[in-house]
């Protein structure tokens, strides 16, 4: 391999692979990167065989070739280098690499003892801006399962309609439901982990848009001369839908910001001896939130709009928290049926979104 | 205590006293704050034996009082309020809060169990600027010793001499002193632990001034209705004087920012299996600098000024990098000897700032 690579070019694609480089890796393979030089390009791929990348960039290729080097020694040498062009020329699985008045011989390792990534047939193939993609996943990945025992929990439901995607996450104390608008024209559910999910957004821009295709046991998303695959979790998600309901006993809406910070402050009272345990009293015009420890107590009242029925509640505020917090609107929409039933959370003037949180039942 | 304060004004005045609360206390009441209303003034203290911090704040007391309250959970209250007037009433050691639709009723300590303030004897006085200690801790207390066994270098020597002061941290790989030109007209030196300068400087604005009072025992710096109060190390310091010179057998200036990135770059192969060792080879005008690994080696150049001698000597590079990293100006000057003193690092245009690094011995 003989090659002429632009550094900055480089140090953002290996910022990129580098997302599939596991800390933890007990195969010596699997902390490298693989790079091949082919047609006046570069390829970089990384793997911890759970989520795979493959990125290309150009270069100017002399003599081709493959080789796989240490990701993180290779990544911080380059990031680290000042001139505009990096020399590359690997022999005998020695590379020698020059860059202004530094020069590094670094050895490297066999390309072919590299694991090949997953082959993906196209049988589905839908198209979603990063915009869409980053939103589903600041409103669903937070609360996934950690509980890695009931794995597919550690996921995000895909549920794939044919004219809409609801993307499902839940921990058995609380959901969250985005809907996306796809005339998608088919019907199939796939369970992503949320790992994958977090890093992907962390290497798309804005501005870019993504075409994901499914196979049985990967998904992919493709943009930009990237490719990210990640395989998919298996097994029975929960019947979500028999959750929700249209009709609530109370329906109010509140200041997202208000009900937040209320929320907050009685929490920390709660926070250590008991577990997070705030109580509301959902009043004809407010809420009262109520809590307390051995230290002592606080009293919270928030404003609401106004409607016929009142109820006693009692919650984890951690739990309430997580949901508000990533909520967009100014007035967000507090809908209760009783004190065993969950809450659910809506923003004001859209739909799209639900988020589900389980009472605290009390004793006595 | 019947009180009303200003709620921002409270928050600043919190964080101030709370850079003196222990994390690992085993003595519940240094867990608090303690807080005295008087006289339309608040006074808040916090110590954990070490450190001791008191500050002031208007209030509008209409009834006197001293309790202690626990300082994490009044610090999180007070700052997740939201209007800005702070109702307090405490009766029976039970602490009422009110500030719009929020009510808290808190537990408290009696204020008489709290330990008293060191007493300090006003002997030395000596005034200094907020920028200028700043400076002195930024560019010293990077270099004391960890080893709590040898605990005099722990902490930062304040060398006072009649015409200057000289800060000096060292752990016996590397040494810093910072002179500060000062008429104190007196001879003396203490020995201050530098987890308390780097506390006091969160603290303190860029543009006070403060005063200094040291006592057998203690230091205190008095700023802005603030008193930080500081136990003093006992001990012997090192001779430190005795490894200055003024004669060198190479004094050559290099580019702080190209030294100091071909150094961080030549760490990069020695950071694990070579305990960070670099090879300086000192010529005419360039130094080359060489490490190596099991992995590969490094050869980086830097140009420097015109001299007669040449040099072969080495560092841990980690002690070369911390003191060049703090240095502001443009050129600095590196002076050798040989290859077994230590290598002195100056600023090109200030000569108030030395920082020495012990060469490492090879074998052979």
């Amino acid at each position: 391999m003989l090659i002429k690579v632009n550094r900055k070019e480089l140090t953002k694609h290996i910022s990129i692979v580098q997302k599939a480089i596991s800390q933890r890796t007990t195969m010596q393979i699997l902390e490298g990167i693989k790079i091949s030089a082919k047609n006046n390009s570069l390829t970089l791929t990384a793997t911890d065989t759970e989520i795979s990348i493959k990125t290309e960039l150009n270069a100017i290729v002399e003599r081709e070739g493959d080789i796989v080097i240490n990701s993180r020694l290779f990544g911080d040498i380059i990031r680290k280098l000042e001139n505009d062009i990096i020399n590359i020329n690997v022999e005998n699985y020695m590379m020698n690499l020059k860059c202004g008045d530094s020069i590094f011989n670094l050895s490297t390792q066999k390309a072919d003892e590299y694991p090949d990534l997953p082959k993906v047939e196209e049988n589905i193939s839908i198209d979603i801006s990063a915009k869409d993609l980053k939103n589903i996943v600041k409103k669903t990945t937070f609360a996934v399962s950690n509980d890695e025992s009931r794995i597919v929990f550690t996921g995000v439901l895909m549920d794939i309609k044919k004219s809409y995607i609801n993307f499902v996450a839940l921990d058995g104390f609380r959901m969250a439901i985005q809907r996306l608008e796809k005339e998608t024209g088919i019907e199939n559910s796939i369970i992503i982990p949320s790992r994958s999910l977090n890093e992907l957004v962390k290497i798309i821009d804005d501005e870019e848009d993504l075409k994901l295709n499914i196979s049985r046991n990967n998904i992919v998303f493709k943009f930009n001369n990237t490719v990210f695959y990640s395989t998919l979790l298996s097994g029975d998600f929960f019947s979500y839908s028999a959750l929700l309901r249209d009709e609530h006993k109370i329906s109010t809406s509140v200041s997202k910001r208000e009900f937040q910070l209320a929320v907050e402050r009685a929490s920390l009272l709660a926070r250590e001896d008991r577990a997070n345990l705030i109580k509301l009293n959902v009043k004809e015009n407010y809420i009262d939130i109520k809590s307390n420890s051995e230290i002592g107590d606080v009293f919270e009242k928030v404003k609401t709009s106004e409607h016929d029925e009142s109820l006693d509640i009692a919650f984890n505020s951690r739990y309430i928290l997580d949901g508000v917090k990533i909520l967009e609107s100014e007035e967000i929409v507090l809908n209760f049926t009783d004190s065993v039933n969950p809450l659910i959370i809506t923003e004001a003037e859209n739909d799209s979104y639900i988020y589900l949180v389980l009472p605290v039942r009390l004793a006595g």
